[in-house]
């Protein structure tokens, strides 16, 4: 079986905590109720009207959205997405290079079923997205974890991994993951340069790239580099995930895999579920063909400024041992607290000062980039400023800096 | 790589074809346009209205519907399922006993990943749902097939199986996979006898049973078998996969398993999708705890049983060639075919007719039941009267029986 008998999964607790109405308690004050910088939740103030798209989706196209749909998606979602993609600088992208599935995580679990056999290996960042953890290990996969820095992935430090291991005559890794724009948790985003290099080394050792980038139209300043997928010039090298969940709605559960079609095409028979949703597709497409995305973005943008704004001002002010980047887009800052701080006591002590954080140790697959044998490093907490209102975050970075001045 | 190089499912052939709009051509003439009797899609003219539901789910419901939901299904959804299946036989199963996912054969494949490793056995019908079979040969699993009579699986044929691999020290299956009402593809119920001895051999033998009954309510005619999940006291050895596609639309691609807590609790570790989505959950709620649902699958039972009049009456009078039971409930008739007629052929003469169905040979795993190294039995081919409109059913059998009747 090939299920990992683990500990629940940090995301689940969340889920359990937020079902049962802890973080959500919308009549208590923000004193009391639990504020939750936890997940990558959307502002509950930011979701969109889609009642009029339903009323059409479920009216004019009820024989197409009641039914069941094409397997790799509706053909007009589709042709969206790619046009949107090679707006994007992924140019000759086809709509039968985009295939639709439930959300990015459904698309990595594909990308793995397809890629992954027990005992091989992937790159990872460390810290890397925790949630993709779990679905990695449940391929049985070894991990080589790779560090960040300013400049995102550290591609000569993977260089000499790489060539260590071919050497050795070890098996390569199968893929590289990483998310290179506004990094879950760091927020780092990965440099030209970076970005070129990882490709030609990739191409070099035969491995593909899982581009995961839920959060590149989340930029609150400054200009976007070419994504990963645009500069994969032979088209055979990078996979990427896209997700209409930080674009419109989490609930909508529609992402994409945009990739060479031989792949998909082998994707597409390992995609059991009778199809994605065409309701909620046929919502995405007529929201996106009516121009109202385009203005949505732009409120996902400012309002999402503002959070961080005043998350950054309300760390310096509360928390000044706490050193982080300040990213330039996304939904979290990565604080960094003094080598002696434990982040998994820390976020125990803010939950019972009814602030919700992840601990950084959820984030590292095992020895963080270290070295093996290596413990995972301990002082750095996630605080997402997506979720809570601009007066929560104040609310809940105080009650952060309470609780990390109350360890002894 | 655990992916099956395959030809491409029939399914998705049909689904291309499908989408391509040959099947559906509303503008041409009944005589012009291609006729489906080929899919399990609803009468596009029973699909409910859900646009009052729609329009309260995302406005007075948004926060929940466009949010991310919690893994195991919304509360209220989980609640109504235990209730609905405790209303039919299921005494005490409890709503934590539910697990929403995207529809049942995103059930079943979420099944066969925490039961089935490489190299394990399942028992199958002769033949079997044909979607099925691909997602239980993505697991690498060998099939042990067992025929039907008149009551539904052949158990006594299954316990001597069952013991001949015991004694010659084999490993026995892992479960055994069944629609008990209204067979995918022969459209027989298994009788109460069956399906209480089926159980003791499945404690007997430690098997699991995986029970899959979509079209249970589609009932025209008699009275249902208690199910086989009511049936298992000790609620250990059955897991049921339900679903919305069949009792109200397949586009909204929910459905469920009713299992025990300790297996959902790994299942839910399984699905990594971020939670099913919110939005048709909660417009599956709103229909049900309003009452819609009741008078919908009313209007479902009779809608079908005109469509299976009228298969049934035009059958017999175009093609007397043809045997089947006559199915009390469900959407299908397996024409049986003189020993000499090739159902595939048969299929391909149909398609030049413009009328499309699947050929029998699809629901065979191997040798249908006959054993190893005999080949499928050919003369049989499936024919849905669930999509095409009653004119159309009229038509379509004159087609198919043009077709056979083209056969030198």
């Amino acid at each position: 079986v090939k299920f990992q008998e683990k500990e629940k999964s940090v995301e689940q607790v969340l889920f359990a905590r937020r079902a049962s109405g802890l973080s959500t308690n919308a009549t208590a004050g923000p004193s009391a109720a639990a504020i939750s910088f936890d997940s990558g939740h959307a502002f509950p103030g930011i979701l969109p009207d889609l009642t009029q798209v339903a009323t059409a989706a479920l009216s004019k196209y009820r024989a197409e959205t009641l039914q069941y749909a094409p397997r790799p998606g509706l053909p007009e979602l589709r042709s969206w997405i790619a046009e949107y993609m090679r707006a994007d600088g992924v140019v000759n992208l086809s709509p039968e290079e985009v295939l639709v599935v439930n959300g990015a995580k459904h698309g990595l679990e594909l990308v793995c079923r397809l890629l992954l056999d027990e005992g091989d290996s992937i790159v990872v960042t460390a810290p890397t997205y925790f949630t993709a953890i779990p679905i990695f290990k449940s391929f049985g996969v070894g991990f080589i974890e790779i560090p960040q820095d300013s400049e995102g992935l550290n591609v000569s430090e993977l260089q000499h991994s790489l060539e260590d291991r071919k050497q050795a005559g070890k098996r390569l890794p199968k893929f590289i993951y990483d998310v290179p724009d506004f990094h879950n948790p760091t927020g780092l985003t990965m440099s030209r340069n970076r970005r070129e290099t990882i490709i030609e080394l990739a191409k070099d050792y035969g491995l593909f790239i899982v581009e995961d980038s839920p959060y590149r139209k989340v930029r609150f300043e400054g200009e976007s580099q070419p994504s990963l997928k645009a500069l994969d010039d032979s088209n055979n090298t990078v996979l990427t995930l896209g997700t209409f969940s930080k674009l419109m709605a989490p609930g909508l559960r529609v992402g994409w895999i945009a990739a060479r079609r031989d792949l998909l095409a082998r994707i597409v028979q390992l995609k059991s579920d009778g199809g994605s949703c065409p309701l909620t597709q046929r919502l995405i497409v007529e929201f996106c063909v009516t121009g109202q995305l385009d203005s949505h973005i732009r409120r996902v943008q400012e309002t999402y400024r503002v959070h961080r704004d005043r998350m950054v001002d309300a760390v310096r002010r509360e928390l000044p041992e706490a050193e982080f980047n300040v990213p330039h887009g996304g939904y979290y800052l990565w604080l960094t607290l003094p080598p002696d701080c434990d982040g998994d006591d820390l976020a125990k002590r803010a939950a019972q000062e009814n602030v919700i954080l992840v601990p950084g140790s959820k984030f590292f697959t095992s020895s963080g980039g270290r070295g093996v044998g290596q413990p995972s490093p301990k002082n750095h907490i996630r605080a997402a400023y997506s979720y809570a209102s601009p007066d929560q975050i104040d609310e809940g970075v105080r009650r952060l800096a309470r609780a990390y001045h109350s360890i002894p």
